[in-house]
């Protein structure tokens, strides 16, 4: 991603908000121009009228189109459960790599093991950077520490995709707001992709989950007194919950910023089964026991500081309701970073601060 | 290992209970017969002598040795955290190679991926069994059930390495005895050595942990009606707690069995941190909360039914007191499948077939 400053995001017949959520964080986030979204489907129309955000980005029917709108690299935009390839993205991936241009994918199943894109790769010269490959020399988690003085906070979910690394990036952004040295810590390929660092803990090998974790921390409390750290999955999804412990027990963070989204009763996923998502004070608990775990029984607990609510699936009359009623079932503070923008990010970002000094 | 009858374990410098686990698992349990372990340093010794199980096996010092004495495959019979090969190993690795003897390792670091042991490989036409490496095709877990009918048992721990393999072993037997169809689930790299299938579930990619779980519990249910899971590691560990629930999760157990090493009252491997062992009845209940989290809130609570103490640093004499007071913290039944044998197995089996009625 090194000097790279124009990219087209990859999201052939995906662009909506539950397939895109690469994209989104990328439209949303990302500190470099997004010229164009790729998807012959929704060709000729704006991406934030389908996604919400995006203003004026170019949805392109083809690479060569984000080509000439001057696109330096083709990002994979979503992140399909399991991720593999989808069919309808290999066309677009094998044009870009004939013609040179490089892609950043952030799929379990790696770009150059189709041996048609791999061809297509030699071909134009191109490069593929793989957003989720882990780096070789990982060690066990469990006998660093960050430097003293210097805050770890992890954004846990009610469920998987409820947008933890949004609350975490706009608690960054928060945080800098009130003067504060903070740094976002990428766990996922988003993430990666907006930041241009971190590691995927849930493409490690899962020996190492805990001890990714640990050495992104310790790094990052080296340049800021606040590291927040994006989370993943959730402890109560039975697909995702090893990764979400071992990152809790990696990071082990000093507070934890509850995320949940308003609309989800069920976690995503698992409608057919009926599993409700947990209630939000059961969700403290189960966060703040987990926590506790690894740690001696005598050591101060590791408290959830603060509720995010992502409300947009409610109306915006019901998201002062909402937010109060998260308050009252609490006894924290609740706040949606989007919804309510800085004013929702601040009074969390207050709430950290708050529990630093207490 | 299909056909191999003859098995050389390689251990060279670390014949010793707390550093050979998967020699010693394999030297219990193997269905094949290990002809030698490998230890220039205990050479002309008996295998026994070293770590209590082996009576009758040759300590020798070279791979040469184990060849003249019938080995067909060479075991690398340690496991050392984070898992490279030693480098005290590589002389005898290049030299099985050489020699054209398969070897089988369930090391992280892949064997071939050392130059020089891959010219060996390549000069001897000698191939090596990887006992780590997952399956290409692992799903995200949570969506698949076992065959109604069959129980599923996992074993978990207080703490890594306590005895988790050898109490599902046990059990397995102990059902049998009972005239029960049983089958264990091997998720390590002994397991797999011993049973000769399984998966590795340290050694996925974290997001399919729980996926492999399930797979395994699913395919072992068709054959059987009680499936005993090998446990991985504790909730408590700072390094492979991701695991522990992945494993957890994805295994769905109906019961667990707790292990516990009486003579473990810090954490392995964090003396240093001075991190404590939990009381029994403390990881009782951190196990049984966590299992409950991926079901519905209303479905009934997996149970820890018995504790299976590991009191190999105890005394003879201090091997009743140490299992009544297990049995009175926890109020479930409590047995040392190895230190009082088939007894205290069978006390430990007749608890989950107590529970499965009841």
């Amino acid at each position: 991603m090194t000097g790279v400053r124009r990219v087209a995001i990859l999201a052939e017949g995906q662009l909506a908000p539950r397939t895109a959520k690469t994209a989104i964080g990328v439209l949303r986030y990302a500190p470099y121009e997004v010229v164009a979204v790729v998807d012959s489907t929704r060709a000729g129309t704006d991406a934030a009228s389908h996604v919400g955000v995006g203003k004026g980005v170019p949805v392109v029917a083809t690479v060569d189109e984000a080509l000439a709108l001057g696109a330096e690299a083709l990002l994979v935009g979503t992140a399909a459960p399991g991720g593999r390839i989808a069919d309808a993205f290999r066309p677009h991936l094998g044009r870009a790599l004939e013609r040179g241009l490089g892609v950043w994918s952030g799929l379990h199943e790696r770009v150059l093991s189709d041996p048609l894109l791999a061809a297509a790769a030699r071909r134009g010269g191109a490069t593929v950077r793989e957003l989720r490959d882990p780096p070789a020399d990982l060690a066990i988690g469990g006998h660093r520490r960050p430097r003293p003085g210097a805050r770890v906070v992890l954004t846990v979910g009610t469920d998987a995709a409820v947008g933890k690394m949004t609350v975490a990036l706009e608690l960054v952004a928060a945080l800098e707001r009130m003067r504060e040295r903070a740094v976002f810590v990428p766990t996922g390929q988003t993430g990666i992709a907006i930041a241009g660092w971190g590691i995927s803990v849930d493409a490690v090998v899962a020996d190492f989950i805990a001890g990714a974790a640990e050495r992104m921390v310790c790094d990052a409390a080296e340049r800021a007194d606040w590291v927040v750290v994006e989370g993943q999955g959730s402890l109560a999804h039975p697909g995702f919950s090893g990764v979400t412990l071992g990152l809790l027990h990696g990071a082990s963070p000093d507070m934890m910023v509850l995320v949940h989204d308003t609309s989800r009763a069920v976690l995503k996923g698992f409608e057919g089964e009926g599993l409700p998502v947990r209630a939000l004070d059961e969700a403290i608990r189960m966060y703040e026991d987990a926590a506790a775990w690894r740690h001696p029984p005598d050591r101060p607990r590791a408290r959830v500081v603060a509720v995010a609510l992502n409300t947009s699936g409610l109306p915006a009359e019901a998201v002062p309701g909402a937010l109060r009623d998260a308050a009252a079932r609490t006894g924290i503070v609740a706040g949606d970073p989007i919804r309510e923008g800085a004013p929702g990010a601040d009074r969390l970002a207050r709430a950290l601060v708050g529990a630093a000094v207490a």
